[in-house]
């Protein structure tokens, strides 16, 4: 499990006065970016020649509603397919998941634009950290 | 069905040159805003004494990439619960399908905070309109 | 002159109920978008070999506030000098201005990464489409 | 002055790979935010009965581009006037100022909606944390 902690902004909120749902997959972006700093792969995931690793599918679930100068508790969990790896992310405020978020990533070849199998080294060290 | 288009921005991409994942959800609810502007109802569902509506669960599949300057045809259709509603948007784009979302929307009694019926009157009016 | 419309959306409102500081630039930049799409200039802005054009100043002034689904009228008016032009946006609601914003953009070689003068074929086009 | 850290992310980033200029004014408003809860003032500045302080002017001159991953220092100078004060952000990556911010905030009335004098002990916080 991969952990890192945010804190929630004024605008990140609505008239509601509470996160307005689609910051819910910025900040998990945010935990994820995080994620890959430690991982420390060999090329950086967002910008080199061999691959792209597209987001196919996000969902989150909304079970109590967090604020503005909240900080919360972000839990990566990571699952790994051949070429997909999907991460589970809990939000924690004092201890409590506030949402729970999904996102699946799947590696392309970035010449061919065709899913491609996950490099092995990029594996091990997702598992390591975050597994 | 509702329709609507939608123009996507320079600053909705990121260094990918494409459509941050996450903005789906925003362009999906500013659709969502103006189906409800249609519906237009008795009270604002935004901010009135009885209920409001939290989104309580989102999902979105990308299929295809989308693009700064792109035109998008939304198109929302609408299920109804008992507190409930779901609403699933198909973004296309010169007739195919890039992106599908899905938002689950429950009616919470604004004093008790628990969840409430859905007024008649509101379920008419979005069967009508996104049906 | 140039004009275009944009709708404000619930999500670019913070928790005061109206449209957070910060997405003025967003609607200004908008709305230059859409300026440079009808320049329609023989290489994209945003993308070509030759010039970047970054923003080295910007600013806004708060006259009157704007909310969700609010539809505003952004006229743009475009002053050039050598290798920088300067936008002058005024956002009206009902034929009052809002909020001005002002964006100041200057022509970069990409290559020496050193300030350029603006092309004279850009400069004609600015002026006929927003002078 | 007041000083804070903040991480920039991927999707505050445009397709040009640096940070959309429209994000600064986000940052610095996170970064005031900040402030706020240093002062921990009697009550709270952005929800109470009295009054509200809305942003009526906002600058930025971008001097070098920003990046995903970059974790910048913002260093706050607060100077106030009698019912306005003016909050100066140096934006600092490995100590060299890449962004500069200004924004002007001005008290004003919640009943009678109009300028209204800033407290003297909000005044005399705002001066001991960022003076």
């Amino acid at each position: 499990m991969f952990q890192t902690k945010i804190r929630l902004n004024f605008y990140d909120c609505d008239p509601a006065g509470i996160i307005f749902f689609a910051n819910a997959f910025r900040f998990a972006h945010s935990a994820y970016e995080q994620l890959l700093e430690k991982l420390d792969y060999r090329v950086d995931p967002f910008n080199n020649d061999k691959f792209v690793i597209p987001i196919i599918h996000s969902e989150a679930d909304y079970k109590r509603p967090l604020k503005a100068n909240d900080v919360i508790d972000i839990n990566i969990t990571a699952e790994t397919g051949g070429s997909t790896f999907t991460l589970n992310y809990e939000f924690l405020k004092e201890g409590t998941v506030h949402v729970k978020v999904k996102t699946v990533h799947v590696f392309v070849d970035k010449k061919a634009f065709k899913k491609t199998g996950m490099p092995d080294d990029f594996r091990e060290l997702l598992i390591k950290t975050a597994g």
